[in-house]
């Protein structure tokens, strides 16, 4: 195969935020840029999560050189164990990456067979025609990371998710020097993180937050509750050290952030200053003003430790007049209710709650338009491939090229099975690969599609109505009453009436075609037709209807 | 009666941003303070509005006085025709207000029958033993009131929605005149607005945005495409205005607008220069840079005109490269996402949109935190109740009257259905008078309720399987093979080996059981419980299963 052609492709994250994944393929090697999964959308009913079509890689399997994880955030890592239930390939990751994906590898089996090895920045990883080094980022996680990847024809360089945080609590700075030498080595492609390029400006420092928390925590006389994203690992490093200093110590509530801080301890990421950390039972028996918990549901998840906290169903904690309760975070679009309901319902317990923009508590971990400039600036590569957001944030991004003096032929916005291909001659679209859906409901991957989705929404806006007639053979006549069975629809107490009405309108139906029509299927058509009719005449709904015609 | 007490009852717009609704009593006189709507919230499935419980108003309808509207937006004016549906009292509104009420009430009987009555600020409205004052204030719809109320026990006042605009575009700034004689005569209670109570500062100027209007209109060379709120008329007429000066015609797209606006033209709250005004049709005849046309579809309603024209499905404006789309508008928390999608579809097309707080298009109409203070320094109340807002917006803006120096004793917060009673011995709180949600769905109020929407939630997650056998009436065995039919829950083509194992857990039960048990209600019990047990563990989905079992 030629490997003086470069492939790339994203099966995700281009077109959305989430399930980002990434293939390059150069002469006969497949190298997979991470596997992360997305929640669904509202319409998605009933889906669990939503993770890339990944066929064209099960297809090509023994092509697959490896799989690099830049970092250990659900929508870079979240879809591995599917895509490792049909694949065997080794993924690359760094310290805390790895721990984190050994933890997601519940299942003993996927654990065993999977190939980890562990990299760091600064380390070249040949795999097939492609070489890959990694060079350190800041994100909102510690041991993100960036790619350089040398292929045939040149350097392409993949951003991950990155900000350039030039005082970041982790220490280490997104590593510009390393970025300035690629530059001076000429790259050919830039893919680069589009999450904030909405925003204008620079996204601030986390060390920005040191002060503040350090203001809202003199301010508390009570307990100090801070909820925060469980994977934002210097955070609740910075929650513990202002607490320790305080005096106050700290426990933990919500599974996801008590694995991911023992990962995280066990691997130098998390620490806690002597004697600072107690469980919940234990902290339960200090006097308020030494308090502090970290607790997951920041998102106004249901199930999480703050959502059973604020609902009065949250064994170890039970809020009181004098909390404080802080959000280290901000609304993913699509959240905002169900966060501002544990809001609500924490000011109706007692609590003050700190939270909102202006509350100051949360930084991004993305680039902002400043920050993407200069990414664009210091690299000057030859072609530009925004990744990683919606389809106006990669819009926004790719206009952002173009006012830097890009050309317009030499920006691609990609949709996902889009390729572009890079060779000698340049740069162009190729065919693209058509990808679909692949939606997760329980234990089983990528069968509800459509027909599935349209009928969960129509049962969810009007609930159904089953329609049993039974029919005597010989004359066509009803036998018996019909039965009318209905779930979802009206009030069934109050619609007696209504009910009666139906099975009146079923007699008329089976009576008047049964002797005539003989095909029990156009009977049930009709007695359907008959049903929807009446009830959009008296309710102005539209339940789905079943009707079941048997002979008697 | 005695009237020397006075009770005010929120029935809506406490806990939540909707259905705003408050009642005065005062010894056998009833006076109602708006009658808004509510829009569902997305676990609320299949609900067209939720409305107040007006079942006290109905109760006591002999009682009721009149009903005053405060101003035109759905939130305050959306439930009065089911409210008159049931009583039969006088509506008072100013004349824009009016024009808007007569619009909404489109059934000819409400219309006839209704009692409207124009009022204008000044105007003393005597109804039993209260008699109103309206005030003018800002807000984003024009002719919008406050309420001086005078009782037998003193002076309350109730804002209304409103900001405090030095330089609204509307001309009248809210009354700050009469607000300060009424301080002077000394105000028992203030109920105010919460809406804003979450931002610090004060309420950006309607002015403000003339200049960013001509700003983006100048850059702009194609069409512009402004989407804004149907109800928002001076932004509409600052549109109008700003596109008559560049040289541009102005149409209008969406059925809400073209009302409002010809309702407010006859009024004279909107005005087109000569030659301004054309149709969709026209329009589309003119040149790219002599157009411009106002849209609804600010909330990316899936139906408005914009959403329309982003999915491509609007007859006579497609969306091309060159245009430019506006959203001069801000999000409503919930409908993020799909205002979201409306953005991406429209640059997919080529569109250049603006939005967004940074593009400065919009400007609150609710008053911020400083002018929120400035209301309470201004008519210094006895006591004070935050109204209009979820609950921890009345909580922050309870918060700001006791930085003000209010005593704690003084502060009412109140939720749907607490009385809040005034006498000369001081304010108290009554016995709270129960208030149910009330749905719209269709053409029935109030049936769907709690069972409903469960059934609604459990359909919409995992669909539904009908399972149907016949037993045999002497023997107990199952007669001829049973039938299953499922909607939403798996994938039909691909499921036949699980739908045969259903079948053989139904035979199996039914041959177990059957025999021995005569109840054809138990049988289906157990039938039930098993095809659960069997669908969670072949697919961890929970579909709702209805066993049909006859006899043969």
């Amino acid at each position: 195969m030629n490997n003086r052609s470069v492939t790339i492709m994203p099966l995700g994250g281009v077109g959305e935020i989430g399930r980002n994944c990434t293939v390059l393929e150069c002469g006969d090697s497949i190298v997979v840029l991470d596997a992360g999964l997305m929640f669904p959308e509202q319409e998605m009913l009933g889906v669990d999560i939503v993770i890339p079509d990944f066929r064209y890689l099960v297809q090509n399997r023994d092509r697959i050189r490896g799989i690099i994880v830049s970092h250990g955030h659900e929508d870079h890592v979240g879809a591995l164990p599917y895509l490792l239930r049909d694949i065997s390939a080794p993924v690359y990751a760094t310290p805390l990456t790895r721990g984190l994906i050994e933890n997601k590898l519940r299942s003993r089996t996927l654990r065993e067979h999977a190939q980890l090895y562990t990299i760091l920045p600064g380390d070249e990883i040949p795999l097939g025609d492609l070489r890959i080094t990694p060079f350190h980022v800041n994100h909102s996680i510690p041991n993100a990371i960036g790619l350089a990847i040398r292929t045939p024809i040149g350097l392409l360089v993949h951003t991950g998710d990155f900000k350039i945080d030039h005082t970041p609590l982790e220490g280490r700075t997104t590593d510009l020097g390393q970025l300035a030498r690629l530059s001076a080595e000429g790259v050919i492609l830039l893919m680069a993180d589009s999450t904030n390029a909405e925003s204008p400006g620079y996204t601030a420092s986390e060390s920005q937050l040191i002060d503040t928390f350090h203001r809202v925590f003199h301010r508390a006389r009570g307990r100090i509750i801070v909820a925060t994203f469980a994977s934002l690992l210097s955070r609740i490093q910075l929650v513990i050290e202002t607490a320790a200093e305080m005096g106050r110590k700290v426990a933990v509530a919500g599974r996801s952030m008590e694995e991911n801080i023992a990962i995280a301890e066990k691997l130098g990421y998390v620490r806690f200053p002597p004697d600072t950390r107690m469980t919940l039972d234990q902290i339960a028996t200090l006097p308020d003003h030494q308090v502090c918990i970290l607790a997951t549901g920041a998102q106004g998840e249901p199930n999480a430790a703050l959502a059973r906290m604020a609902a009065g169903r949250f064994r170890q904690v039970h809020i009181k007049e004098g909390d404080t309760v802080l959000f280290s975070s901000k609304a993913i679009p699509g959240n905002e209710t169900q966060i501002h309901r544990n809001i609500d319902n924490l000011f109706r317990l007692g609590a003050n709650v700190v939270y909102g923009e202006e509350a100051g508590l949360h930084v991004s971990g993305h680039a902002a338009q400043e920050e993407l400039k200069l990414m664009l600036n210091l690299l000057r590569p030859l072609y530009f491939a925004p990744l990683h957001g919606e389809y106006r944030m990669l819009r926004i991004h790719a206009n952002l090229a173009l006012e830097l003096g890009f050309a317009p032929e030499d920006v691609f916005v990609l949709d996902k099975g889009d390729r572009l291909i890079l060779d000698d001659s340049g740069a162009r679209l190729g065919e693209p690969l058509p990808v679909e859906e692949v939606y997760v409901d329980g234990s089983l991957v990528g069968d509800v599609g459509t027909t599935i989705l349209r009928d969960r929404m129509a049962l969810s806006q009007d609930g159904f109505v089953i329609a049993k007639v039974a029919v005597e053979a010989d004359t066509g006549h009803v036998a018996g009453d019909p039965q009318i069975i209905s779930q979802g629809f009206v009030y069934i107490p109050e619609s007696e009436a209504l009910m009666q009405a139906a099975q009146s309108a079923i007699i008329d139906v089976v009576d008047r075609y049964g002797p005539e029509v003989d095909d029990p299927e156009e009977i049930a058509e009709r007695i359907k037709r008959r049903l929807q009719q009446l009830f959009y005449e008296e309710t102005r709904r539209r339940p789905v209807i079943i009707p079941l015609v048997t002979a008697a």
